[in-house]
């Protein structure tokens, strides 16, 4: 194990940090807010040991091995955290560390769940406001660079492999082409923050709040600079732009660069592309249908909502503009099993992705194929070519590990007393990295009153799920330290 | 396809179910009661259309192909609850057909779900209560041959290979190896209803009660001959009976040919049924620390209560002593987990089976070393034997349609105004063969207020479970038909 080389690229990413905590201190200075000290404060930490690990590490070999790649990949989110939640804890916002480093870790990992109540969040000043935003918005932008670049170095969740245009990293030079990649995938990430704040700002929208919206959407993170999240805004503008760039910020990443260059049926004719697609409009159909048939609601109303809510959960943002939970089980149901889905392999998005769930569907009839000719050899057939077996082994591995996850998750949970929606929808929130969830951590509640060791529980969750489960579990297998 | 066969096979089968009509139709006699007309009557039925059955196929060939044995299989259910419910409709104790059939499907399938409320089973008369008892105990018959002879050669869930030493069905000789393998497994069914007849006997119950239990604690089918189930009898003797026959019922029946010659560790080295052991174990552990812990209950009411409902639920059985729905959120959850677990493989239980489960959590292991070793071959071991990639994949494909098949049933049932916890607890009760679940259908409540159409797709959703869901799958495939 090289410690010096993860010491370097940590050192590295917490001076990344400490610059964007400097624009925090920046914007609160704009208005003028005295917590830009406590930004200051941190950043000065942060760039003293980044300093100091640059000065300790500076003749290090920079070539990154497998193991020391899972150590990183998964230590940054943890150490981010850690730094990341100091501003709320020494302004006085969020004095508990656990509160805020929940908070944090809710950041960076795009998942939105909060510990601040409606009204507190309407308190927060711009800089928190500013920092729990962007928070989500680099969040994002690890993940994408995670998901695209890093993980199939690691060897795990070659999902991406099925775009086969886009250039993919290999093992001889690897520096580079992350590099490139990173910067493409950076530049498509930024364009969309800036569209859709133009797009918000002129639907009347603060230009602060736009920005805002627009890191916490395009990273599917779901924090709000409202107590009552997006149901705050009375204009079907503004719902229908943050959930056609939420459907945006949950598609894979990778068919952007086919809409640069045009190629518009490579994007149209990918299978996950479409199965998302579906996905989005059967289940806002059916919600639309039963609230207009069952509930004699709007259709208008009925179909903005319904579809702003399933984008919101199936891309794993968390916004809302309705509280589901106040309406009907049935639709609870679709919700909770929409947490479940999540977003595109390759997007911000979270939960198991619904690539896996072709997968796994597909290779059903694969199986019941099998049983009936026996002898004949059936691949899964995805975007026209023939998937290794391997590959579905991995999706169907990845969604036993998700349900058992969310299974001890969920009996830890009610071990303090909570109901079962309760418990199962706070560790689907948390695991799939959503943001609220059902029972009492619905659209109008919070985590503020669970037990500090639940909270940490939870931290944990949003990490598992955010790194994908197996790279946390890789770390802490036998195999990984013994090999 | 030869329809001759299956008119053939479903002959005698009705003929067999109307000697079943006839014993009930004596129990009744022997009560005084005038119902058992209605059992004659419909044994008369069974004994025409067998014969007409019997008479226009006599000359068929015997030779059984794959497609006629799923249609067969499917269709044997259906045929048998459908002359089964008859009595129950004419005799005016369930009035309503669909009523009648959920029932009658319930108990064949050896659910135990019932549309009857406490005070309607209580006033239920003797020859009906014989004959909700022993359709369950036929029922469990059924499967155990299905399960251990039959899917073999319909080339679905070869889980029984892993017990080397029975004589295995080969495919040259079907009809010997099936009568030999039944014959085998039905002397062991038997003997262990007598047995725990004679222990609830001498435990207090009546004779009359006692067989009615012991027909569905063997078939792990739950129905009572009390309202209050279990719960009726005080005494801790009783439940402890009850209780370990429902794990010998959840065991797989091969296993009893080792326990016939004596061959203990061929029996406690069994890898499933060694996890079948530890999960009643852990799960009762767990459960009766919560009550004595978090609860301040009785240690030893804890511990009976709690060994007796994970029991029931797990091996699907159904029994109540206790209502957990009462008890805090935490049992709920464990209840709702022990509802997909099921029983063991080749036993009476339903679910997905402990078998599958050890599988896919073995797998995880072996896809986490796949990932640290991309280079290497790790199989799956089990019972000290390299388990085929094949049969893991079946597993998995297995525990996709259970959860798909529980999803679109949860979907479909909440659609008509019920919660999260009765729509889930309703369809995983059924679709596992348990019997109550949680939410409004809990031990101590019913089917009875579902409208129609949900009962017709519960009971759907208990054949389906019954029959390892492939055998329906299968038929409702285009290639089945093709091939």
């Amino acid at each position: 194990m090289n410690k010096s080389i993860i010491l370097y690229i940590l050192g590295r990413l917490i001076i990344v940090e400490g610059f964007f905590l400097i624009i925090a201190a920046l914007v609160s200075l704009l208005y003028g807010e005295a917590s830009y000290i406590s930004f200051l404060q941190i950043a000065s930490i942060n760039f003293v040991l980044g300093l100091i690990s640059w000065l300790t590490t500076r003749k290090t070999e920079t070539q990154l091995g497998k193991k020391e790649g899972y150590i990183v990949v998964s230590f940054v989110w943890i150490v981010f955290s850690i730094f990341g939640a100091l501003p709320f804890v020494i302004s006085g916002t969020i004095p508990s560390f656990t509160n805020a480093f929940f908070e944090t870790m809710s950041g960076f990992t795009t998942t939105g769940s909060s510990i601040l109540s409606a009204t507190e969040i309407d308190n927060l000043n711009h800089g928190m406001h500013f920092w729990r935003s962007i928070i989500q918005w680099i969040g994002g932008m690890g993940i994408i660079v995670m998901a695209l670049a890093i993980f199939p170095l690691l060897g795990i969740n070659s999902l991406q492999l099925f775009v086969a245009e886009v250039p993919g990293p290999s093992k001889d030079k690897i520096k580079p082409t992350i590099k490139q990649t990173a910067k493409s995938l950076w530049g498509i990430y930024i364009f969309f923050t800036l569209l859709e704040t133009i797009l918000l700002y002129f639907g009347g929208m603060s230009f602060f709040d736009a920005i805002c919206h627009s890191f916490t959407t395009m990273a599917t993170g779901g924090f709000s600079t409202k107590g009552a999240s997006i149901a705050f805004y009375d204009s079907s503008y503004i719902h229908y732009v943050i959930a056609i760039f939420m459907v945006i910020a949950g598609t894979n990443f990778t068919l952007a660069f086919y809409a640069v260059k045009f190629k518009w049926k490579k994007i149209y004719s990918d299978e996950e592309f479409k199965s998302y697609l579906y996905f989005v409009i059967g289940f806002t159909a059916v919600i639309t249908a039963f609230l207009v048939i069952m509930q004699n609601q709007n259709f208008s109303i009925s179909l903005r909502d319904s579809f702003f809510t399933v984008v919101s959960i199936i891309t794993t943002t968390g916004f809302a503009t309705a509280d589901y939970i106040t309406w009907k089980g049935f639709i609870i149901v679709i919700v909770f099993i929409l947490m479940f889905i999540g977003g595109s392999a390759g997007s911000t998005a979270g939960g198991i992705k619904v690539i896996r769930i072709v997968f796994v569907i597909k290779n059903i009839y694969f199986e019941l194929r099998r049983i009936i000719h026996p002898n004949a050899v059936i691949p899964v057939r995805y975007n026209k070519q023939a998937v290794n077996q391997k590959i579905i082994n991995n999706a169907l591995a990845f969604i036993t590990i998700y349900i058992l996850t969310f299974v001890f998750g969920t009996i830890f949970i009610s071990f303090f007393g909570y109901n079962l929606d309760t418990s199962m929808g706070s560790v689907a929130a948390t695991l799939g990295n959503i943001g609220p969830g059902i029972g009492d951590v619905g659209p109008s509640g919070n985590f503020k009153e669970f037990p500090d060791i639940a909270k940490w529980v939870f931290s944990f969750l949003m990490l598992l799920g955010r790194l994908e489960l197996f790279t946390i579990m890789v770390i802490f297998s036998k195999s990984f330290w013994k090999a």
